[in-house]
């Protein structure tokens, strides 16, 4: 299969951004990069940043063609625990039709298939310039990609982003999102005492933080599981016409979706289907918890402090200083609270019936045609935090055509990636390069 | 004033029974006492145990004349954060009539008063045996005590036991304990999926153990602050009669009590005062809680599991077996609970109606006497579970006679003990020693 050795030398490069002792390995899988492009024809740099550096490629300009700014990282996971893995995370192996390694589908394979396309797309000399920026901080939280992006702001203007870092949202079905949720992070801090007391001698008497603290929580939600701070719903896009109707056509297995998460049933939002819940609607989650006596065994007070963990999810159109605000003014009413805003970020939205969507048309018609089925067409729950920096620093939208399965077991041990979805997918992005040159 | 110099001497041994670096401490303590004792007269011999030995000391049985066995402990707490100390632990220093020194309150003053006592009952000659034991293992949960009872029972049998390590109910008033609450310890665990999820991905679907604990721990009350647990209450003694109208006499300082726990207000079960919360209600408090993520920082993470411990308090005549059946059975009646039981302790009453009432009036006019006003007869909050065993080893009473002072500071840097107690409660010990000799 074409470019199939190519991968396996980007797949065994250790590429783990988290550790300092694999700071050479980073350096050397930029120089990888560069040297595949060059190789080709392409140009290609290494951009130095604060911490790891990006490898920024691109195919010559074409003077009034569109240009795509495709995104994407080369750093991976650490490979922890070498005896989960049935072989070893840098020395990737085919078994089975798939690509087995660390980083395999997160995601050195994907932004591969993105190099393979470029360099066809080179050979047949088609009429568009292609960006590809490969980042080496995504797995660290991309802690220098903002001020990178507003550094080469020039030399990054693109008509669109694409990126190819997500799953199908069913095995085997070729998914677009369209959509991803915001976020809003705080912690709440509860003091009920000065002093923890003895439960013996002041028991009875004294406040209890962690009584006083599961009250708050358990008081968060009505009993339709709705979040009940005032003004935490405002702003949010009604689920109706077209993507209500779309919603209502993906299909959902119940019985495999709670089966990973190994729970009893299902809760969430009255009112709204499990798709709805994630992918539609705001939710409130506490991410931690904790107050009194944390050793082992016993120890016999009655609690001062208790504090927990928050984030909030954010759909279209929420903003998260308004949603922070609103979180804030909540527990801030509650006697003995101490509220520690932490970070946010926008939730995500291209427009499926707006300007772009001439876009997500394309790389409908190119997934459709070598996947030979239709494409899901969906939002999706979590935050990727750069595609917001994309649309505020760049002022570009984002299409995200992933090519990740949802059992590839990226950040955990046997990392995988579905060569079907490699071999289809690669003609699919060219076809959608065709597309897009073809558009303007 | 008689004895200082030897108490202070006392005082001066570094006996911290949990660090394994003062175990010569411990020795020389213990050969000081028999040494002291041995110099006046008394038998005294160290029995060992399977940790810190104990003293036992006597005068000559007399027979056909009651026995009186006294309790204490000459370990002390550790004295971490010297920094905090005005004075050096270990070097005793007298100040506005107080003897400051890690022990001087907890409990080698107090039970240096009935040392004290003793001298002067064997230069008297009168009629009545005085055992003392004094363990080296009470700071670290007397663990090597209820065998020690077992093997020593015939040298300790007595017609009743005093112990002298408890705090007056309010500062300067001279106080009688004839009841202490009970306990029972258990922990609850939760899990309601098999593994902690996205936030993001699965937010909005996935049950959260984090806000399913908190609904159980906020449930356990009611809003009258009563616990709800099915027969939590049975067999509790009603406040009512002589119990009554003594409680009602006690006075309650609510600011300094609520200034010392530094709380907004006092909470507890509707209907009680707080004195009758603390003495003759059970409670039921969460001592520790956690669940998700505990780190710094956030992780956005749907939590699949949480645990609580627990400490509930008991009255005459809850029976801690019945108690932690009732608690068992509500919790695991919830899908995804497991319930631990921990340690358990019986109430602990001297029915000041009953049989041995008799000697709590004599200890109450000695006290009145050299205090020169009316003592306390009160419950105690807490539990001192070597009390119980005395009950059930030896089948003995307890009178509860202590001259510590509530500010005292016991555990914490800076105990003192208050001289003014020393001073007037060891005459009143040999008061109610006199006393209780002619009382057969």
């Amino acid at each position: 299969m074409r470019g199939l050795d190519q991968l396996c030398e980007f797949v065994s490069i250790p590429s783990v951004s988290t550790d300092p002792k694999h700071g050479p390995d980073m350096r050397s899988c930029c120089q990888w990069l560069v040297n595949w492009a060059q190789a080709r024809g392409l140009r290609a740099e290494i951009w130095e940043t604060a911490g790891h550096p990006a490898v920024f490629i691109q195919s010559p300009p074409v003077k009034g063609a569109p240009t795509l700014l495709i995104y994407g990282h080369y750093d991976v996971q650490p490979a922890e625990e070498p005896a989960l893995w049935a072989t070893p995370p840098f020395q990737p192996e085919v078994r089975e039709d798939r690509l087995y390694g660390r980083g395999a589908s997160d995601n050195k394979g994907q932004i591969f298939m993105h190099l393979l396309a470029l360099e066809q797309w080179l050979e047949q000399g088609a009429p568009m310039q292609i960006k590809v920026l490969i980042e080496g901080e995504e797995e660290v939280g991309s802690p220098n990609l903002p001020a990178l992006l507003e550094q080469k702001r020039a030399q990054l203007q693109s008509d669109l982003v694409m990126v190819s870092d997500t799953s199908t949202a069913l095995k085997g079905v070729p998914t677009l999102h369209y959509s991803l949720r915001g976020i809003v992070i705080f912690e709440v801090h509860l003091q009920v005492a000065a002093r923890d007391v003895h439960s013996g001698v002041f028991g009875g008497t004294s406040p209890n933080a962690t009584h006083e603290l599961a009250k708050i929580i358990s008081g968060l939600h009505n009993e339709r599981r709705q979040v009940v701070i005032p003004g935490f719903y405002d702003r949010v896009r009604p689920l109706e016409g077209l993507e209500k109707e779309a919603l209502e056509k993906v299909p959902f297995d119940q019985s495999a979706y709670q089966g990973f998460i190994g729970c009893r049933e299902l809760v969430g939002e009255e009112g709204f289907s499990s798709n709805a819940r994630r992918w539609f609607r705001p939710t409130l989650d506490c991410n931690g918890m904790g107050g009194g006596f944390q050793g082992e065994g016993s120890k016999t007070i009655v609690p001062a402090k208790a504090w927990a963990k928050f984030s909030a999810r954010l759909v279209p159109d929420q903003r998260p200083d308004e949603v922070m605000e609103c979180c804030r003014k909540y527990f801030e009413a509650i006697e003995g609270v101490t509220f520690l805003a932490g970070d946010g970020g926008p939730p995500y939205l291209l427009d499926p019936t707006g300007p772009a969507s001439g876009y997500l048309q394309m790389a409908r018609q190119a997934l459709q045609k070598h996947f030979e089925q239709e494409p899901l067409l969906v939002r999706h729950g979590g935050a990727i935090p750069i595609v917001s920096q994309f649309e505020t620093i760049l002022g570009l939208s984002t299409l995200l055509m992933g090519f990740g399965s949802p059992d590839d077991a990226i950040h955990s041990p046997n990392e995988k990636f579905e060569l079907n979805n490699f071999r289809r997918g690669m003609p699919a992005i060219l076809d959608f390069y065709r597309a897009m040159a073809g558009c303007k």
